[in-house]
């Protein structure tokens, strides 16, 4: 990826920016705020090399493209996708088997945000996307997933389903969510893991599906068609999560 | 609540609308729009008694109020809220043990409606939001709940920790979600069950934890503050569900 100026917009997602050690050029704050949240930018930002400007509203106003800025715009280098190698480093460097996101047809940013900052707190390594009929990692990926792309490893592939097969050869099994799938209480998610999750409705490519070992839903007890993909994402992590922690298979 | 027209907009809370059998008035459909989608809508309309008109893109876009019609909009009465009992007679019918969503701080109309949407699909009998603080049945609340307002009932209480007590008496046991509590595969989460739900950040405000019996955390592994609050809302109740399913506390 070429080295470009991007904006991080609103306050958890500067706050978490500037903790991380990620290098800001120049901060944009609100002329005159001065509570809780941005008095700790402004400390944080003291630490950095930053450039503080204080400036108005409309300034702001005009420079944000997410529409919820909250008073504070950081410019920085774009977002580096990672590599593969460096979500296995991530792992190894915790002494854990490796636990990845792969996301099939997740175009909305909103929902890349929002996975990527689960697939961080779930303790997973890394998210691996496909170029195409992907959402890059834009302002509106890094505010919704609350400063986790400063942390979460990135890798974008050319072709899911090869990566899949290449991801075996390094000792990963392969679980995608899909409603017709075995209830995923009944299977066994430890090792190493990757966990596909598709689009809402579309859900995941046949392809990609059929490279996987196993098929795990979700048990749907209402009335409507399924969960948010996000939701639906945090709930098999979490399944995983509790799994690798009890490092059996569930009573059944 | 008095009696008022509400729209609901876009295509999958439109057909939703539509399958559950609520009285639609008036349907506005995008004038040429001749995909599968809006097919099934013009289907199921006419099941109905709605009265379907076909409108431009100018006309759809001045009524929305969401911003994504997606080329459908229906007018129908406003989503009333039920009552307590509707909850429980939803459980005694399905010959459950009650299992309630109690929202607290939840402000935002999309955190309301997804997790409307979650508490539909894991099978939750009903969500209590408190009158003052919370976000109302909007036209945002129905669509992002995908449907589900149509289906799980919601009530709305002057004091969400009286009706607690309220609850208690009639046999419920209590759960908080809070970063500080017991982790939630360590606890008994079956029975009769509230599961409470605060913001991201703010939390349970503190006299409602108080009368919780239990403050259950989902485990935290990664480097940022927490999980969007419909994301840590699903993860929650699939573990209510799986001890449900199972019965007994789980292996630990």
């Amino acid at each position: 990826m070429a080295f470009e100026e991007v904006l991080i917009e609103g306050r958890n997602a500067v706050t978490e920016a500037l903790r991380s050690g990620r290098p800001i050029d120049k901060l944009y704050i609100l002329d005159g705020c001065q509570d809780g949240p941005i008095s700790t930018i402004k400390r944080e930002a003291k630490k950095s090399e930053a450039i503080i400007k204080f400036v108005t509203k409309d300034v702001l106003d005009r420079m944000s493209s997410t529409g919820h800025h909250q008073g504070v715009i950081a410019q920085t280098a774009a977002y580096e996708y990672s590599s593969i190698d460096d979500i296995f480093n991530a792992a190894s460097k915790k002494d854990e088997p490796p636990f990845i996101f792969l996301l099939d047809n997740i175009v909305d940013p909103h929902n890349l945000g929002a996975i990527i900052r689960t697939a961080n707190i779930c303790g997973a390594h890394g998210v691996i996307i496909p170029k195409d009929r992907a959402a890059g990692l834009t302002p509106v990926v890094a505010r919704t997933s609350a400063g986790a792309l400063n942390y979460t490893p990135v890798a974008r592939v050319t072709n899911l389903s090869r990566t899949i097969d290449e991801l075996k050869k390094r000792g990963l099994w392969f679980v995608c969510a899909d409603m017709d799938g075995e209830v995923m209480y009944d299977q066994n998610l430890t090792g190493p893991i990757g966990l596909v999750i598709g689009a809402e409705g579309e859900g995941v490519s046949r392809l990609v599906r059929e490279k996987c070992d196993y098929v795990a839903s979700i048990p749907m007890k209402g009335d409507i068609g399924s969960l948010n993909a996000s939701v639906a994402a945090g709930v098999l992590a979490y399944e995983i999560v509790r799994q690798r922690q009890f490092l059996k298979k569930p009573a059944s």
